[in-house]
């Protein structure tokens, strides 16, 4: 049986396809974070882990929020370098529709949806909170449905966290360093691999 | 005392500073493979890694080898996205000396250099040859003078592997799983936080 992988990384990337691909960090809201958080999750040398599920709720203007999910058994033709990723993301806001659920290119799934209807959705799996006064990974008992949830360069709010204490998510730290969001999915993969998962 | 963290990658990217800085995957060699090591072997979410040394020596054509090496003590202006990386390269690249080694900006250093001087300039460090065959990073004791060395999608050429075992490299290993170069600088450094270095 396989068991998934699950992540979450908040973004404020902008919601609109008019994005400056050579301005990811600025005007797009940071989309350079989400696109090595997405390489961080997918990638190995010889090809992508199919065993990845990757989720975003890009919160910037001027159509907020907006839901991306990368799936990795159906993921096709993304390249693992920001430029290429964040083109993927623009694709997906220029083919977004209000009202369902597309899969704007092959893996990729977008959509309206809040946070709180992503948790909702997701209550069957186990949730764990990045926070570096969470326990240590080295001491947690993973469960065979993880779901792993990190801000992107700012940390998740308080009313967030408080969500996600609601439906039970754990608080898992991975050191004492403060570490960017597509090094700590990085630190867990690996970690996970180590364990056999 | 620091305990300076030292990384080395090969790189294929090419040696003119006329990059596309749309094209780092294509025209300019896999440069945004290097880029990412870079992010890699420095950021952490509050700001760089000040007891690093990242090396490279670019091998791609009209003239190759450029020896490039960061010093995070000195290391000013640069972000953490592949473009801006990239532009970092390409400034040293425009400004490189074929009779010195030069600063092209704060802690980037530029130069002709081949891999075998490389070593023969740093033979008071110990090597590490990442290796999937090697042994595992977690039960090898890692010296107070580290320096690990890594393909970047290509793996080092055998008489490159030849001289470091000349040298007295050990193999390690960071896993069963074929990890992106950038993927094993973040796991190694997380190892040696761990490890308290």
């Amino acid at each position: 049986m396989t068991i998934y992988r699950h992540f979450y990384v908040k973004s404020h990337a902008k919601t609109t396809p008019d994005i400056n691909l050579k301005d990811l960090p600025g005007s797009a809201g940071r989309l350079d974070v989400i696109a090595r958080c997405i390489n961080a999750a997918f990638w190995l040398s010889y090809g992508i882990r199919r065993d990845v599920v990757f989720h975003t709720i890009l919160h910037g203007e001027p159509n907020p929020p907006v839901y991306i999910r990368m799936e990795g058994e159906k993921l096709r033709k993304v390249s693992p370098d920001e430029r290429n990723i964040a083109i993927f993301i623009k694709k997906a806001l220029e083919r977004m529709k209000e009202d369902k659920e597309i899969e704007s290119t092959p893996g990729i799934f977008v959509s309206k949806k809040s946070f709180q209807e992503l948790l909702e959705e997701n209550k069957d799996k186990d949730f764990y909170l990045l926070d570096e006064n969470g326990e240590s990974i080295e001491k947690v008992e993973i469960s065979s449905k993880p779901f792993f949830f990190l801000g992107d360069y700012k940390d998740l709010e308080e009313k967030e966290k408080e969500l996600l204490y609601d439906y039970g998510a754990q608080p898992v730290s991975v050191g004492k360093n403060s570490y960017l969001s597509s090094h700590c999915i990085i630190i867990i993969n690996w970690w996970l691999d180590r364990k056999g998962f």
